[in-house]
Parts: C-alpha cells; structure tokens; sequence
C-alpha cells in the first residue's frame, strides 16, 4: 500500500475531527465501577512445568467487563524469588488472536519483567488460540466483533473489552505474587496497541509505561473512511446496509476511540507508525499520538512500514519499557 | 470453479461418512421441548402500508430457540380477507444476511402464498439488514457464526438456529392469521436451504413441501476438508488453530447435519445443485438429498453453475411450491 | 472502496466538464424518427399461468432501436380487470443481464403497479437470462459491449439500447392492455439507471417519475479516468490500445451521458449514490443529478456504500413511485 | 497453475469423447461453398515505407466468411523481387486482438517467408489493435466472443472466423503477388492455433505445413468444465444462466472443435503443450494432436509451461516451417 | 488451502520416486571438507546488555559455505554461569528472512537452553532482517533464491546454505561458550526446518535432536509440480523458461532434497505438517518424514494447518526438545 | 489502475526532488574507467543459419561492468554484406528477461539496422532467458535484484548494470563488424528504457538516439513511496524491515536515477509514457522527460495506457530511429 494518506509534514500535526462525547468521563466511570461491582476473585494455576521448567508460568482467570471471567497468562523471570516485586508488563492481543500459549510470550520474563497477557474475549482462533468467550457459556470463535452491540455504548463490544485490560490492571496491581505496583506497563499491537492507550486512559493512577504499535481504534470516524481493510472495513459494511444508523454507530465509537481518550493518558508512551499501513491509517495512529497530552512521548514513522512494525524497532520499545519501569 | 468434486455419476449415489449421534433424536426432543416451554406469545405489527399498498405486511416477533425472540415478515396477497386460509410458506435466509424488507419478499405473495420470512439471529448484515441479535441486548451483527459455541452442541449457533426455523414452523401453523396448517412449505437458498431441510427434518408432522436451493450444512465433515471458501472455511481456519478440538467440533456438527437429518424429513423435496459451486460443493448437496427416505423428491442439476441458482430454475421451484401447497 | 473520489460538500456542486454536442437535440431527433419509422406492431403472449397463478404475465415483443425486435416481460397485479388503467412502471437491467424470468419482477405488480420489464440486446447471459440479440440472426451473449460502434454515434451500441427504452415507454403507452399512459414511470440500477434517465430525457412528454439507482453513463469522460472497474474501464482498455481513437470515442459518449442530456428531464427524479462506489464513481452520479433541471428532484447518499444499493433505501424508492405515480 | 490435469502418459492418448458431428463435412461444404459465392475481389495497398524501409508491407482486404471484408497484413522479405514465388506463412491471432501493426510481424519476413497476417474480426481491442468488425457497419471491439451465436452452427462466431482463415489460404494461394502457392504455411498461437488447425483442417489442398501453438478450441466439451480461466470460461458462464442450452450449445461446438476437424488434417503438424496452462488445458491440446492422422507431427512438451510458449521452443517451431516449406 | 493432496492413509506410506545420486556421500563428504578448509575463527561479541538485561546476547560470525561469513546470534539463559555447560539448539530461519533482532528468540533461553540462531546468507529482507549476504561484498537482500546456481550442486544456492548449517552445528559444538556438545539440538520451519534436517544429516555425529516444523526442500521434483506457491514455484517459472534444463536442474536438486538425505539421520526427530500447506505440500514432508531411519521419529499432524504450524504445537515441540536434550 | 498520479498539466512540469550527488561524474567516471580497464576482448561466433536463414546472428560475449563477461546477439540485415557500415541499435531488456532467442528480435533487421541485444546479467528467467550471471559461476536467475548491494553505490547491482549497457555501445562502436559509429541508437522498454536513458547519459559522445518505452529507474525516491507494484515495491519491502537504511538507500538510488542523470544526455530523446502505468508511475518517466536539457526531445502520452505501450506506438518510435540514424 503505497503512501495513500496525509503527507508526513500533515501527520504531524492531524487532529481527530470527533468531539468527546460530553458525558465521556461519567460514562466511564459508571461502566468501570460497575465492573468492579461485579467482580469476583482472581484465581491463578500453574502451567506446565515440564515445558517450561525455569521460567514459572500461571493460568490466570480475573473478572472483567460486565464480570464476565477472563484468562490470562502470568509469567516470571527464571530465577527470580516468586515474591520478589517486579515490574509487569500488561501485554494485549490484535484482532482475531487470543492469548496463545506462554511460548509465545517468554520474551518479557527473559528481559526481567514479570509478565500478564490478556487473553481476547470471543476473538482467540483467528491465528492464536484463546480460551474465553464473549460473556458465560461462550469459547472462543473465529468471530468479527466490530458491529456487536454498536447501536449503544453500554452494549458495544470494545466497551467491554476495555474494562477487560482496565481490571487486568488492576489485577496486576493487586492479585499477582510479585509485583511492584508503582511499576506496571501496558503493550501490544494493533488491537493490542488500542487496548494499551485504553488501559492507560482508564488507569492513568496505574500505569507507569505505554507501548503502544500500530495502534487501531483511533480517529475511527475517519479511519472507517479511508480504508478499505478489515476490522476497520467491518464498520463500513454494516452501515452499508444499515443505512439508518451510521450516526448512532459514529455515537458509540467516540466512546472507544483513543484519539478522544489520549488526554486522559498520564504515562509516558511510545508509538509506531508505518506510513504504508492500510488496516491503521497512519493518520489515525497520528490522531491518537497528537491528542497526548502527556510530555513523555514519542513515534517511531517506519516510512515504508504496513501493518507489520519492524522487528528492528522492537529493540527501541523493550529498551523504553525497561528505562521507564525501572530496569536499566 | 471448474469441476472440483466427484463426478455426476458418483454424486448420484455418495452418502455422507459422518455417522448421525446415537442421542440425535432425544438430543433434539430435549432441546426442542426447552424451547418450546421458554416461548412467549407471537406478536404482529402493520407495517407501512404507504409503501406496500395492496399487499399487507406485519412486523412479526416470535419466541425462537432459547427463548429469545425473532423477528420476521408476515406477507399476504393483495386482494384477498385476512382470514381466508391460505397455503404459507417459511422463508430462511442466507449466510450473512437478515430478513431485509418485505420489498425483497413479494413475490410469493403476487403468487397467492402466505409468507413469512424469518430474520436470521445475529446476522443481518452483509449483504440484507436484519434486526434480531444472538440472544437478549444484542442486535444484527457483521458476523462470522460458524464456530460460535462449537465445542458443545447445547451452545452451537446452529442449534438455536434451527430451533428458531422449527418454531416459525410452529407460528405459521399456529400464530399468523388467515393460514391452512395443512399446507406449510419452506424455502430457501444456501443457509436458508439447509434451515428449510432443517425445519422438515424437525416439524415433519408440519412442514409439507420443501424448496432448498444449493443447501449449506450438508455432509459437514467432507465440506470443511475440501472447500477453501465460507462459511465452511471459518470451521477449517478454528480448528487449524484449535488442533485439540477437531473430534469435539465435528461431534457438534453432526446434529445439525443436514445429511444426518434428511431421513427425518417426510415432505416432498425439491432441491437445486451446481457442479461449480465452490461454497456448498455437490456432493455435499447430494448426500442430504441421496439421505432422503421421502419418495416424491428431485434435484435439478445446473451443470456450470456455481453458488447462485439460475433464476431459470427458479419457475421449477415456484411450479413444485403450487402444486404441492395446492394453488395449482 | 474507500472514499476515493471528491469529498460530499464538492459532490453536491460537482458539474461535468463534457459539453453538450452542438446537434444533440437533432441527433436524437432524426435517430428516433428513424426508429419509430421502422417499427412494427407490438405483439403480447400470455406466459406460463400455472407458475404464476393470479398474477398476469406476457411475453411482449416490440421494435426498438433500428427496428430490431425487442422482448420484454408485462405483468399486471393479481385481482385486477385486465383493462382497468393502472400506472406503469418500466423497468430496465443492469450490465450483463436480460429481463431474466417473470419470477424476478414480481414487486411492482404486487405494489398495484403494472409492470413492462425491457430485456436487453445482446446482453442476458451474465447472471440473468435474456431472449433479445443485439440484431437479428442473433441471440443473448455474455458480452461486453462498452466500444460496439464506438467510433460513430449512429453505430454506437448505447444509442440502439437508449432507442429501445425509449420505445418501451412508447409501447407502454400505447400498446399495453390497461395502462393510464398519463402514469409511466422508469426505473432500473446501474445501467438501469441509466435506461431509465435517458428514457426520461428522450420520452419527456411520456415519462413521469423516475427511479434511477446509482446510475451508469454519467459524466462519462470523468468516469473512465477514475475508475478500474467494469464496464467504464472497458472503454479504457479499447482506447489503451486504439490511441488514435480517444477524441472519437469521446464525442460518440457524449451524446449517451446522462450529465448531458439530464435537462432534457422535466419528471420528477429519486436517485441513489454510493460514496464507496467504485463502478458507478459518486462524482459521474453527482454530475448527473446536478445537471437535473427538474425542481422535484432528490438523491439519497450512502455514505459506506458501494454499487449496490442498500434494500432499506427501496422502500424510499418504492414510496416515491407510489406517490408521483398516483398510488398512494 | 501446478500439474491438474491427466499425468503425461493419460495425456499421450487421451481422445476427446465428443462425437463429430454427422452432417459435419456437408456442413462446412455447405458453409464454405456460400463463403466462396459471396466473395469480392481482394485489394492491396502499399503500408508506411518510410516506416518499414526495405521491407514491404501491404495493408490487404479480401472476403472472408459470411462475404464480410477481413483486413491483414502482406509483409515480403527484403531485397527480394516482388513477383519472385516464396513460401507464404498465414498467421492467425490470438483471443482478444487484431493485426496489430506490421512492426509485430517482422520475424517470417527476415527469414525468408512471405507472410499474411489476419485480423479477428470483432476483436483487435484487448491487447493489439484490429481494423476489422464483425459485420458490416462495425468495427473492431473489446469483445468476448465465445457466446455469439452458439444456438446454431450457422450463425455461430467461430463458423465466419473459421471461414475467414480458410478464405485467407485462398487469399495467399491466389490473390497476392509474389507467392508459391505449393509452399503455404499456417500458424498462430491459442485461437491462432485453433485458426491454424482449422484452415489445415478445410484447404487439405492447400496448407502444407502447421505450427500451432497451444492451440484453443480442442476438446471444447472438455475444456469448458476443467478450467475456470477465459476464453472457454465464458461457455460455462453463459451456460450457468442460460441452463436449458446447454446441449444445443454443445452440438454446435462440434463443428468448430479441432480434436474432431483434426483427422481432415493432411500437412505436417508441429505443436506445442504447457502441462501447467490453465487457459488450453492440456488434455484438451493433446485430444487434438492424437486426433491426427497424418504421419508427420511433433508435439513439444513444456512441463512447467503455462499458457505463453517458451521463446526457446520458437526456434524449433522456425526451423519446422522452413523445413517443410522448403526453406531449409 | 482445501485438502489437494494425497489422502492421509496415503501420505503415511509416500516416497519419493526421486534417487539418491550415486555419487552422494562422495559429494557431500567433498563439499564439507573444502567448507572446513577455508574456515577462519569465529568471533563473538557483546550485543545491547541495556535492552536485554538479564539474558546475554552475542553477535557471532563463523565461517560458513565456501568460507564465507556467516552471522548469527548467541543467547543464554538468565541468571547461568557463562561457562556452564548447556545444551544448545541451532536455529534456522524460514525463507526471505534473516536472523532477525535477538528479541525475537528470547523463548529457547527462557527455557533453559543455549541457543545460535543462523543468520540466512543472502535473504533477511522479507519479514525479518539479516546481516549475511551471499558471498563478500554482498549484504541482505529481499531475494528469490530457488534458480541460483541451479545448473550445478557445486555452485547451488543451497548448497552453500547446507554447508552454513553443518558449520553451525560444528561452531555450536566447538566454539561457543558454556555448551555440553553432546547436547545439540536444530529447529526451525519451513525452510529453518530444511536446514534442521540437512544439519542432522550432514553432522549425524553432532546433532542429537532435530525440531522441524513444516519443513521445506523435500521430494522437491514432487513438489514443484504440485503446488503453485512460492518458492517451489519459483523453480517451476524458471524452467518453464529454460525448459531445456529440466533435467540438470532435478539432478541438482536432489543433492539438497531432504527427502534423500533423511536416511543420514541419527537422531530423534519431531515433524509437523499440515494437511492444507500449499507452500511445503504434506506429501512432500511426509516423503522425508517416511524416508527416517531413526525410531525416534514423531510428526503431528493438522489436519486443517496451513504453511503456520499451530502455537499449540509449539509446546509439544519444546518438550521434546527439553526431553532429548536432558533438560527435563 | 485509474489515473492515480499528477494531474497532465502538473506532469508536463514535475521535477524529481532528488539531488543530483556531489560527486556524480566522478563517480561515474571513476567507475567506467575501472570497468574499462578490465574488459577482455569481444567475441562474436555465428548462431543458428538452419533458422534465421537469410538474417545473419552472432553470439556475442564482451567485458561489462567488473569486467564479467556478458552475453548478446548480434543481427543483421539480410541480403547485406557483412562489411557494409550500417546505423546500429542497441536493445535493452525489460525486468527480468533475457536477451531471449534472436527470434524475438528480428524486426530491426528487417528494417535495415544492425541490432546489438544485449542479455541482462542475473536475470534472464522471468519471461525471457538468458546465459549471463551477475559475476562469474552464476547464471540467469528467477531474481530480484532492487536490493542487491543497495548500501553502496559501487557495489549497486545497477552500477554494475549501467556499465554493461555503456559497454555495450562501446562495443557497438568498435568491436561489430559493419557499423556506422556515427550512427548508435539505444532502444528498450521499462528496465530497457531505464538502460537506454543511462547509456546515453553514460556514453554521450556515441549515442546518437534514444528511444525510451515506459522507462523504470527514474524519480526513484517518489516511484518506491507511490506505486505498490513491483520492482519498486521490492525497494520498499526491503526498507519497511531495513528501517535504519532509507537514507543510505537513498543515496546510493540517486546515482543511478535517470531523472538525476538525465541532463548528461545529449542526443535526440524519445519517450512514451501511460498515464495508467502502476509500475513506472507516469510521473517519474516526465521527471526524467523535464530534465533533460536536449531540444530534440518528444513523448507520446497515452491517456489510457498501463505499462505496456500501445503497439500504433511503436510505428513513430520505428520512424523516429530511421529519421535520427539516417535510414530514411
């Protein structure tokens, strides 16, 4: 996907066009306080040592939005005293995947990081497994999640999902053996970037770290627009023939678009961008950035980056999570 | 897609390998009885007759599977009393799409029928808009159904699904003003064929003329192992991820196989086929309809025809509707 | 497809850049003058009672452009004296298809609409049926037509089928059984559209409401310039290789486009346009609809859509009818 | 498109099953003989010297099927006498264009070989330009031909196109200067191959030596339902509509299918195969090349070969013609 | 990728029909011997302690196939004596990348094991960068290597890419700090499992177990006929070219098929395949798979896998390594 | 690909932003003296009279970039003595072609000219053979070479490339038997016109016309950020993992960028370019176009052109060759 958006010297300075919707803070406070509301306590059980061995690996399960029970690994360091506090790192999944197996996720633990990975309610089979449904009696699905229940905030899909990584929060500072609560970071990509802004926008009195690439669900209203690539496109599809509803839908979003949430945003954050992305518009990465108002903060532009971020950049990222959490 | 799939000759005689569950049939008493106690009464609402005119039309909503509740149209030919008792036929819908507006449905009742036509839950969106959800609080979706609740056949999708056409099976006969419950029939192409064999398999006391045009959710085993293309490749692309839950999806699978049920089917049958079509290949399609008992069934074959059915073949279906409902 | 082309605020102002040919009016005036001279008698044959019961169908054969010979459905609705006068409704086809079966075209009668369903010549293989060659000797073809006769406007393909339509409208007229000839009405998508506005424009005194749907043939120089889709690029493709031949082809096109002979128009116009459509741009629809001079004119956006128009917009369509038409 | 078709020891005896025709040599005597009766004289005229310097071109019209006006081309070689008798080579195009210019035509001349290139009529749009219609008062166009009259033998497209090549031997053994008539060859590749089969195939007399590249319109019944690439894929497209012709449809493509016009074949036959070409399978390349009875034919084999013949493999095709034409 | 190729009872009991070459052991023995000849000293140095903390990480360069460098990357685990024997497992990666940064192979440490992770000599451009070119003065490049040297096994790409494998596993054994060398395992897939199998084969005396997922460059004549995916097809689009070269290409080949080699194996060796790969075909895998001499042989099978072996195989995967290589 | 680039007007005026290096001409300069200095002498051996008959071919192998041996074909006229100084033109290949089989190349021959092919080391195996490696023990390649050596401008694949085709003229000028050196044209398309612009600008003193299809490798830094089509993408590919090389890319590109080389051209220029070309994005050929400083320059616009150029094209490119080198 050859340059197709705004020119770099624009990015820098482009502005989401959605307004806050006027009741944002008191929405979220209500739905979060109802969360916590429901929730019950945080289970954990070991994983597979034979596999594993040096490197302790827990099953997790806390509860998330609407109290729904959500999975979750937790890794620690090889070596390291099982109450030794570490700083932890909240990694969330992109689209379709779920948390995987731990193997997937031993990279932080051997850096030093005790590590939470959120599993992804009702997604989790696309091309990594997960293990929770979308509310009690549901598995798993190779499931499109961006239409359910965009007719109303309190319904909407990524409502819930967002209290999901917002209580994952919370379970890192409080459930988990081990953790040092003044030092949680929140990552992931895509999807997983998008839930990261979110947890930082929600928690801001929590999270300490902010890594955050190629995020997606920023600056929707015009991502929806400029794209032609799935999940974005889903949007576009539905209100293709639900033609009646293209404002009520654009209503809901606001509420989950990180280009409205990044001024609630407190910790330091750095972003990638690649301004060949056709699933996140790099104008809509920008929307989300430029809305910090945090000083702490930084983009890497991979110029001729799509969807993928370099691996060479991921060096950049671990070494920010390690300096702003205290490791290096 | 070129000739793909076994031969004319062999598909005149392949039968499903998939075995029907020892428990099918107390697995479907059981389930339809829960439904049936969990049901509310059907209401109807007139709906625009500055549009529709002569022909009326009601907004209808019935207790389906679960007991959540299903929308659907209610049509009636212009220029005949409300009361007179006519044939009706159950519309289904295909993958996707919901029950759309009655303008997409008038032409069984310009032919004399009654029909109703059934929204599809939690679809409703890619290509014809609906308005029911997968259950309560939840509306149409852009969504991907196949493996949703996969690993029990208490919780599939289809389950409910087929649990909604068997109750608008009961509507028709029961609910809907102006019907002869002697004269049933359902129709419909791909997803809503494999409903309409669906609900003949499960109200075989009702139903008395099938019409399935290129049914879906026939011979599943074989379908999802030599098609690339959806909905069957949702259930390849879980299980290519979910390598420990192949034996316990196709357990799943089998209750809601058309194959598997065809036998229970006492209407006639009329089916279309295409030896192209590359979503719900022929031999799928021929082992529900060589799975029939019944005698009075026929299957035009469309040599060069893909998913769509020609419209040529549809005077056929409308011919074998007249006759078997008795307007002819 | 994404949003490709220019913004809606520069949509509504948008103008074509084609001029109007200095002989246009004369063009068409001897063009059609030489299509009715050869006409001959319209002749009605009553088709298969036993599949359409109450509603009345014909099989119609008239002469069209060069006098060829032209097939069509007439469907009257059910429970109506066959001389009572009712509105009609000429409906034509989009690219590829014929007047397929009756079975398709059941809606209007249902509405109360009597109904002329114009075949295509040369066309109706594609993914419907037709009966009509583009001459005689031949027969329907799946066929790409966009540069038949390209090079002359007296030869050009479009001028014949635009003869046909026009004709129809006449036939409607005066050669149907039980038609109030002060209440035609065209319709159709696409290519349809396209029939139909340029049935209006040539057919001014007869024609009284159109329904054009995300129309064809508009602006149409803009059009093969922004689009890679079939049919326009069809034309791009013959003018790739025959270079010479550009300034031609364009002149013939522009006494076919709708944005040219739209003032021609005096009844009154419901159009739709698809912001994401990519084989119809929104701007060449835009182009056409701002050329309208008629005051009882209006276009209903779909701002996600793409070529086909979303079902909930036909009941739009269908009202509008109802009532210009005298239905309602 | 990797190996889908029979192995190579299937392939070397693989017969088509499609039956000639009864009537099949009346037929094309009948056919032949009015092509023959309705002919004019052909005319030459002098192309471009200041492009093509030494080597003379002619642009030539003489009368091929139907009695309608062919265009091509006559190039000589260079620094030979225009009255001096040489071979003369007739090439035939393939699907979609037309003569091109003389430019594209170099090769025979510079060997030794007066040459004569037809033009398709009704095609030259696609990928070379033509000047040729298919009729009177048409021209060239960006067509797809393969439906065109295929209800019947007598109007079908490929019958006049047939009659074309065939006049075009007549033409080279006759009517242009500078020709031994004693040494005419024909080729061409895909539909040039197919042209090249049947002019051997209906001027016995006349041709004496074949090179047909991956030839088209072998084993037609086949072709249609093993591949999904066009040309052939529009038979099968047109057949999935048009559902009730298919057996007509199929009757009229004996006449014209070189696997069963290839016993008439008396000269030398050199051809070429792609075991991977997805647009002549091969099977179908081969049911005509064991069609042939005469004793000196060579068929090269390219394993990995699709569609485009190896440039390493048109020497020896070169030396063939020279050979057999007496050039070597 | 439906099911297209062998059934799964056949696949259990495929060979390949390709032979050893007579002069094998002969040539491979040369090879390798030549390889040592011209190695220089490894080199080791210290590679960003403030990024991965904990875990030490060295960039190494060896010498590998005709003396040329070659990089790579040593890790160990956290927390070990430098100088304590471990075992170690050499890995090597899938086509078009390179060694990538060492976060990407943080998991084998985190586990316990020593790990050198070989850099591919002239690919790491695709999806993950590398440092190596294919020979001095060369660098990574974003390559098709499949045709390079083709004509000749001396001169193969791969043959090269063995010889770096085989040095590999001898630097693993020799070079490398803290490694117990009777504890060498290889890993990789796709073409990183190509490598494992020929290190195995090529160092039976060093190499004591082997982890191949999805491995590439097995019963190649095979699989460049059957698949159209790159890279197999990468051979077939240049033969099709040079189509003289069929042969002296398949003789080179089989000097690197694994399928040929796997007799040389000792070791115990994990395979996995996935029934619906069109990259590496399982026919192909299981050619290599049935060619084992080892009794230690296992190969789980996805029956709906693609070319992406499942995450929840992974785990399978590293406890056989963990097992076979004493750490559990 | 619709009109995706400038506007023409804009077209008519662009200039590529790139600077043209401090050092160009030494660089050039030094690198053509070191390619000089090592070449061998040419050897010429006589190809195939049994085929090319009358047309005299030789098998040409000269000294190129690094000294590597390159391959050609020579042709000459038929029917002239061997002696005789004829105007030559030096043919360049596109993208991944070889100098194929002289076959392909007789059609300046049969207009008068001498006609020196010149094969394209390491590629050769696309769409086109050849017999030239990129350096000794290599041969023609399936390849992608935008990145090869791309760090460093001496060590450029196309540094290396741009010498052989200068070498080429050399050898043209010198090293043929019965040239006019006073009378060198260079000619190709795509990669081709790319080569014939460099020779020109190489070669100053002996290039006498130029005629450039569709050129690649001008305005490169825009073509790699605006097309997705490769061999541009493959820059980009490259760069979106070897994020830390743009800049250096990017200088080592502007060395052999024509649009940068362009005013070193002194003789008369011929240019087409398609507004709808993907590959070579029409404008970067004007960018190249606008910069040179010759007065005797043209381009032919074709408004609907891709990247394949119009063969009516090709006439006024033959007459401008003749008219520029005295043949007319």
């Amino acid at each position: 996907m050859a340059w197709y958006d705004l020119p770099l010297e624009q990015l820098r300075t482009h502005r989401t066009a959605t307004q806050a919707p006027a009741d944002l803070d008191a929405f979220w406070s209500r739905v979060l306080a109802a969360t916590e509301a429901a929730a019950r306590p945080t289970t954990l059980e070991r994983w597979k040592p034979g596999v594993y061995g040096p490197t302790p690996v827990w099953d997790v399960e806390f509860s998330g939005g609407r109290g729904d029970r959500i999975r979750a690994w937790y890794l620690r360091p090889a070596g390291v005293a099982e109450d030794e506090p570490l700083p932890v790192v909240v990694t969330s999944i992109g689209y379709g995947g779920g948390r995987s197996v731990p193997a997937d996720h031993l990279a932080l633990p051997a850096l030093g990081f005790a590590s939470l990975v959120m599993d992804t309610r009702g997604q989790g089979a696309r091309w990594a497994v997960g293990s929770t449904g979308d509310g009690p009696d549901l598995g798993p699905e190779l499931s499109t999640v961006m239409s359910r229940g965009i007719t109303d905030p309190e319904q909407y899909y990524y409502t819930r999902l967002y209290c999901d990584v917002a209580r994952a929060v919370d379970v890192a500072a409080r459930d988990l053996p081990g953790v040092d609560s003044a030092r949680i970071g929140v990552t992931g990509g895509s999807q997983g970037g998008a839930l990261s802004l979110a947890a930082a926008a929600l928690r801001p009195g929590l999270v300490r770290a902010v890594a955050a690439d190629v995020p997606f669900l920023c600056d929707i209203s015009r991502a929806i627009r400029i794209t032609d690539s799935n999940p974005y496109k889903e949007v576009g599809d539905f209100l293709a023939q639900h033609v009646d509803l293209v404002e009520t839908a654009e209503r809901t979003l606001a509420y989950v678009d990180n280009a409205v949430l990044a001024p609630r945003i407190t910790a330091p954050v750095h972003m990638t961008v690649g301004l060949m992305d056709d699933i996140c518009p790099p104008s809509t990465v920008f929307a989300a950035f430029n809305a910090l108002e945090v000083e702490d903060r930084s983009i890497v532009v991979n110029q001729f980056g799509g969807h993928s971020p370099s691996h060479v950049h991921d060096e950049l990222k671990l070494r920010f999570l390690r300096e702003r959490l205290g490791l290096a």
